[in-house]
C-alpha cells in the first residue's frame, strides 16, 4: 500500500500546505480520504489518476475536509466518466450533495452510492478481495469518522520449481495457494510449507483527523502499521486544543503509544507554525516513530515499518 | 489599476491553469473577480493581501466560478476578519450561500452584503470616490454577467512651484484641482492650465466570462482600456462554442474590435488545449492587439496599453 499525502494543513492552507487529502493506493485502487479544496489540482501534481478513484471517504463535514469535492465531481463528470463513485460521509451528507449540485446546476452522468457514517462503534463499510475497511467515530466539534484500511492476507506464494519437482497439476494450484499439501501421483504427501514459501505481511493504515484525545480512541486503530493522527498544536496550547475539538503533538503521540502502531504520521497542522520539526520531536519524546506529513509525498507503507 | 490572474482555465483545471479568478487592485482596494476552486491558494502565492479584499463578484453560478468562494470566506473567518465583505452574485445566490454556510457549519463574524446581479441591461453596482462599476447580462447555459470597472477621472495635479510663486493659500487647492482659476491678491487671474498638469487619463477594464457572443455585447463594453474576455475554444469549434454556451478566439476578437477596446485578454481555455499560442494568432487575425491570459501574472494596465 502506498499513501500520498495530498494535502496537511489545517483550516487554514499555508503557501505549502493544501487542506486535508490523501490518497491511499491499495493494489493500484486509490481510495481518497477527505477531500479540501485544491484536491484536484493536488491528485494532477501527484500523477494520481482520476479514473482510478472509486470510493471517496469524508471524515466529517467541515469545509477544509469537503470543499473539493464539488470540484473533483465537476472534473469527473467533463471528463466523461460512467462508473460511479462511492461516498463515504456523515449520515445526511447524501441529501445535502444533491441540493448543492442542484444550486450549482450539476447534473452528473454517474451515480453516487452513498454510505452513511454513524454509530458509536465501529462500522465494517467496506470488504473486497484485498482490503476491508472500517470506519469508527471521532470526538470532535461536529460528527466526526476515523478510517482503518486492513489489506487481507494474500495467498501462499508457490515455489515455481516444485510444480515440474513434484508434477503439480494447474487445478490443483489454487488449493494449494489457500494452505493445503499436495499428494503425488505415486502417494507421496508433500507438506505445504515444502512447496510454497509465506505471502507477505498485510498492512494496515488508519486516518484520524479531526479529533481530540478520548479513551477509546486506541482500540480504534489498535495496531495499525501506519496511523496518521491529527495535532493541530504543539503540548503548550492544549487547552485550545481541547477547546477546538483537536489534539495536540503529545495527544497523538499518546494515541499511537497506546495503540502499539507502527509508525505515526502527524499532520494537519496549524498555520501558526512554520517550522513543523518542533512538533516531531514533541511527539517523539513519547513514540519515537513519528514523521510529519508532507504535501506531494508518497510513501510505501512498507518502508515505514 | 493593475490585474492579476489567478485562474484563467475553463470548468476543468490543468497542471498550470486554476479555475476562474482575476484580482483588479484599483488604488489599492482588491476586487475579486469569480473564485473558482483555489483562488486562496492563487491569492497567497501571488502575496495579495486578504485582508485588502472587501468586493467580490461572481459571474455566474458554475462551479468554477465559485467553488474557491467557501474556503475563502472560511479564511476571512479564521483570520478574524470583522469587516463586512461585499458580494455580487446572480438574484437568489444569498439564500443559496446562507443554506450552504449552516451546512458545513460555518457562521461568519462578519457580514455578507449582498447585491443581486439581474436584468437585461447594464447596471451601476457600485459608485466610489475612484471608481464605477457596471454589471451586465452576458449569454450563458445559466444566467450570467460581466463586469465594467472605470476609473474616475482624477483631479488635476497641482504644480508646486506656482504655490510659493502666485501665493496660493493652501483652501484655494482643492478648487484649482477641481479646475478653477486663481485669482492673485494684486488681481491677477492665473487660469487653471497654467498652475496645474492634468490628470492621467482613467484607465477602464472588462470582465467577460462565460458567454457566446451576442449583438449587444460590444456595446456593454464600449471603448473599455483593456477587455478580459472567454475564449474557451479554437474557430474550428465554433459549433460546440454555441451549444455549450461559450466563445471562441472569433467571437473574443469580433466583439474587441466592434468595441473598440485598447487590449483583448483570452483565456477561460479548453483544458483541451497544451499550447495557447494558436489561439492567440488566431484571434489576432481579427483583433491584433490580443494576448494570452496567463496564471500568477500581474498586469499594470496602463502598460498594456
Amino acid at each position: 500500500m502506498k499513501l500520498t499525502i495530498l494535502g496537511s494543513s489545517s483550516a487554514l492552507p499555508t503557501s505549502d500546505r493544501y487542506p486535508s487529502a490523501h490518497v491511499l493506493n491499495a493494489h493500484e485502487r486509490l481510495f481518497l480520504i477527505d477531500c479540501g479544496e485544491g484536491t484536484q489540482m493536488q491528485l494532477r501534481k501527484c500523477n494520481l489518476r482520476f479514473g482510478k478513484i472509486n470510493h471517496i471517504f469524508i471524515s466529517h463535514l467541515h469545509g477544509d475536509h469537503i470543499f473539493g469535492l464539488y470540484g473533483l465531481l465537476s472534473t469527473f463528470n467533463l471528463m466523461g466518466r460512467e462508473n460511479p463513485v462511492h461516498v463515504y460521509a456523515p449520515e445526511g451528507y447524501d441529501q445535502m450533495l444533491n441540493s448543492h449540485l442542484k444550486d450549482f446546476d450539476i447534473t452528473l452522468n454517474f451515480e453516487i452510492l452513498f454510505t452513511p457514517l454513524k454509530g458509536k462503534d465501529p462500522v465494517r463499510i467496506l470488504d473486497e478481495k484485498y482490503i476491508t475497511i472500517t470506519s469508527f467515530p471521532l470526538q470532535h466539534r461536529v460528527e466526526a469518522f476515523g478510517f482503518v484500511f486492513r489489506e487481507k492476507l494474500a495467498e501462499r506464494n508457490i515455489i515455481k520449481a516444485s510444480i515440474e519437482k513434484y508434477g503439480i497439476p494447474f487445478v490443483r494450484i489454487p488449493a494449494i495457494k489457500k494452505g493445503e499439501d499436495f499428494l503425488t501421483g505415486d502417494g507421496q504427501l508433500i507438506r505445504n510449507e515444502e512447496i510454497t514459501t509465506p505471502p507477505a505481511k498485510p498492512l494496515s493504515y488508519a486516518y484520524c483527523s479531526d479529533t481530540m484525545f478520548f479513551s477509546r480512541l486506541p482500540e480504534f486503530v489498535k495496531d495499525v502499521d501506519v496511523l496518521y493522527h491529527e495535532a493541530t498544536f504543539d503540548a503548550d496550547l492544549s487547552e485550545l486544543a481541547k477547546m477546538t475539538g483537536h489534539s495536540t503533538t503529545i495527544d497523538a503521540a499518546n494515541c499511537a503509544k497506546a495503540a502499539n502502531v507502527g509508525t505515526l504520521i502527524i499532520g494537519h497542522f496549524s498555520a501558526r507554525y512554520r517550522d513543523i520539526s518542533p512538533l516531531v520531536n514533541e511527539a517523539k519524546t513519547i513514540f519515537p516513530a513519528t514523521i510529519a506529513a508532507i504535501d506531494g509525498t508518497t510513501y510505501d507503507l512498507r518502508e515505514l515499518i
